[in-house]
């Protein structure tokens, strides 16, 4: 039987970064292990590790995406839930039978090359929840993402240029990609 | 160093508990772990599990609570994030002294017997989040408050009466408890 494996991450839309990393990473003491550029989100994310989960805070780049619709209309707050699962097509399936309205209708490749699909908060009583199911491109694609990011931070001087830098680095330590 | 364990729950506000575990019980196949009477709170929560986690479906039980108001102010939606710490007073004093603004400056008891502080969200960019220390007395106090809440559903013929004996049975059957 297909099952929800964990909470993968819960989402929290920012308008800065570092003013939401004061909290989290400072306060809590919670690892950033990654920052990631999402163009096709019109946003950066980053990621903090807590235990099986993570916490990604998400800043929009532009005024114009739906993120950025969602901070002026609601301000900073939790923006969705994502949940592992080990069938993706299952759930949408199974969504479809009990007549629970899909955002996306088909699997659509995420951050990090992950495949994820929404389920409409019309159907959740109000919450939107991300479904995910791993791939094997899933670290390949983020490192490029990641790389990419560092390439223009740096280029720009953000201070966020240190978390990823950070990121690159403990990725090479584990030896998982080449140099 | 202490630190924070995990997230330990999401909880997410909901106007009738039954059409909610139509989604997340019978759509996601969550199964839930307990469903418990909460007086303090003015509310009725059912707990499912998914992985290291839970999600924590509150229903406020009158008009009158933080949690009423909030459901008439936002609607059905997530309502915070608990993070499992294993130093509470650690986390509370931490916050203290970055200025971060908490709700409770000493840990108050909460659901089940667990030591828990609410950190305010304006000092969190707008996320309530729970912070939360498990004590030896929570397994205990969890089971008189399920069995309270059994006796009253029962007697109102409430359909969440089902949630809880089958609650009550798999803790009879963990031989964790006596009869």
């Amino acid at each position: 039987m297909p099952t929800v494996i964990r909470i993968d991450h819960v989402a929290v839309v920012v308008d800065d970064i570092e003013s939401a990393l004061e909290f989290w990473r400072d306060g809590l003491g919670l690892e950033v292990t990654h920052v990631e550029d999402v163009p096709d989100m019109h946003s950066i994310v980053a990621f903090l590790s807590t235990g099986d989960s993570e916490l990604e805070l998400v800043k929009p780049t532009d005024d114009d995406s739906g993120i950025a619709r969602y901070l002026k209309k609601r301000g900073t707050s939790m923006h969705h839930i994502c949940l592992e699962v080990d069938d993706i097509e299952y759930f949408i399936q199974r969504m479809h039978e009990l007549d629970i309205r899909m955002i996306n209708d088909d699997p659509i490749v995420g951050t990090g090359g992950k495949l994820i699909a929404f389920i409409h908060p019309k159907s959740t009583q109000g919450v939107l929840v991300e479904l995910y199911e791993i791939t094997g491109q899933e670290p390949e694609i983020r490192l490029a993402r990641a790389r990419s990011l560092a390439d223009r931070a740096l280029s720009q001087g953000k201070s966020v240029a240190s978390a990823v830098l950070g990121f690159l680095r403990s990725l090479r330590r584990s030896g998982n990609y080449g140099d």
